[in-house]
């Protein structure tokens, strides 16, 4: 049995409505939106990242899940693990901490386990958020929609990059890995004019993919168009090269969002600050991705994104998706 | 920082009145009552059990919570790790779909992640429940109160005896251990009556104590009234030694209730064949546990049950409870 094969057990297993065929990030009961996501180590954080920052982080992921719905964070349950003598937790939970308080993101509980001796660890939460007159579902891209990205793609990618050269690198870049800022009040201003609307985590390709699935159609992207920061062009360049770099890197936690062209998202009450970008369209026609650099056909890159994170139990694609190009 | 520290950390972190201070198996949210359990190979299952049976249990001990609470099952997020091929996981969704389909818990979401190769599983499931008109807590038990259990103890825990001594043992305390079953019905029956309710999950001793300190009371149990089941009683006897087993062996899944002595549970409309036993009394004073049998004092056993579980997010107690003889 494959991994593949393990989603598609899940899907069939979850039939209620509620989780909406596990196509999407969250689960809808009554008024809630909620999510959970678990992150181990050696897979998703270093052994060396500061706990601090993967207490963060874990606060931050799920988060983005909630912001990705427009939903107002409700409360959190965490599942951890404890191997050790607890230095390695305390300082996890200082992040936990400040990522709850800087977010309004109430702790309610949750489950504390040992491991046993040299496990890596693995940490979890639920966060549970209020939903909006609108929850966007992934599924919801129409034909003739712009797409659009709130925030930046490649920074977390290219501190890891830099991490992974060198364990003491330092930098506005490190610190975005480290620190992943979830987009809530873009989500919820998004939320109510979205057809479609995810949190990009895995890598905008990876993820832009999934929408197209999830909605059936065609998602065409414009390379040159991708919002990259100026500590991510200082690092790596501005090129077709690097934009395919921030497009597959993952830990963005930007939102993309399917609109209609008649709405600019300029003229919604976003935050001062945030930066929303058109980086593409979605077209009629076979579930597929396509890319273009400077008005040219750019062949898909082999890796779209980081897929060490199997699913939200939203599956991978049965068949794989036609190149664009 | 001790493992005890980290719990009194997280209590320090949980201050909304939802988190009910940590005291309690789970969080309140509007109607919803939200329980997260995690289970660890090594820890919480042997690497040779049944992958099925592991399934079956992550489902029912997440639903003996929502039982202790009266609450109905909503809905249930998974948090799956895959290690390997993928066998593994296959027979333990084959478990956790019996189990979500014997009890009505639609699976909604979760997440799915790989986890490095040899690590040991960490498998997590979030359930919710909708409560009735009344959730009891674990802390509103009252000196004067009945003690009762509903339900045995000691069968789960002969039959991890049985495993430990022989992998191939079978036989109906094995079942029971491999495949416990949570006390819906019974838990929705007493809830509205119950002052106090937990599930028993770690040994009666333990939870009892737990029950004491939320309450601020006392507790004194009568081990030659708890209920073993002839299962047990064959196998392990019926002594003082095999009443302490029972009474610290943990898995039980039974539920512990502190009512009025006014009320005799077998009026309520409980499921046929549930068996409720009256095993002590709530008595006022400092908190403590205090055992008898056969009307003479029983100095306590010094493991009272199985903590490793550190803690429900209800924490370990602050100073030790002091022995009742």
């Amino acid at each position: 049995m494959r991994e593949s094969e393990v989603i598609a057990r899940l899907r069939r297993i979850a039939t209620a409505p509620e989780a909406r065929g596990l196509l999407d990030d969250v689960a809808l009961l009554g008024d809630l939106v909620i999510t959970h996501d678990t992150i181990a180590e050696g897979v998703h954080f270093r052994p060396d990242d500061p706990p601090a920052s993967v207490g963060w982080k874990l606060v931050a992921v799920n988060l983005s899940d909630l912001a990705a719905k427009g939903a107002t964070p409700a409360g959190a349950l965490l599942s951890l693990t404890i191997s050790g003598p607890g230095k390695w937790e305390d300082g996890f939970l200082t992040g936990v901490e400040a990522a709850c308080e800087s977010y309004g993101l109430p702790l309610l509980g949750g489950d504390t386990i040992a491991l046993p001796e040299g496990a890596p660890r693995v940490l979890g939460m639920t966060a549970i958020g209020r939903a909006g007159a609108e929850v966007p579902e992934r599924a919801g891209g129409q034909p003739g929609d712009a797409l659009w990205l709130v925030g930046t793609v490649g920074d977390a990618a290219a501190g890891l990059a830099q991490l992974t050269a060198d364990r003491r690198a330092t930098g506005a870049l490190v610190d975005i890995y480290r620190r992943p800022v979830p987009q809530l009040e873009a989500g919820r201003a998004l939320a109510p004019h979205a057809h479609a609307m995810m949190d990009v985590s895995d890598g905008l390709l990876l993820d832009a993919r999934r929408m197209a699935e999830a909605s059936r159609c065609s998602i065409a992207i414009e390379l040159d168009q991708l919002p990259v920061s100026s500590a991510f062009v200082a690092e790596r360049g501005r090129d077709l090269s690097a934009r395919l770099f921030a497009a597959t890197g993952g830990d963005d936690y930007a939102l993309l969002a399917a609109l209609s062209t008649e709405l600019d998202p300029a003229t919604l009450s976003l935050p001062s600050g945030t930066r929303v970008t058109r980086v593409g369209s979605l077209i009629a026609g076979k579930v597929s991705l396509s890319l273009t650099y400077g008005g040219e056909p750019v062949d898909l890159p082999k890796r779209l994104g980081f897929e060490h994170d199997i699913g939200h139990h939203r599956g991978r694609p049965a068949p794989p998706v036609a190149g664009g190009a």
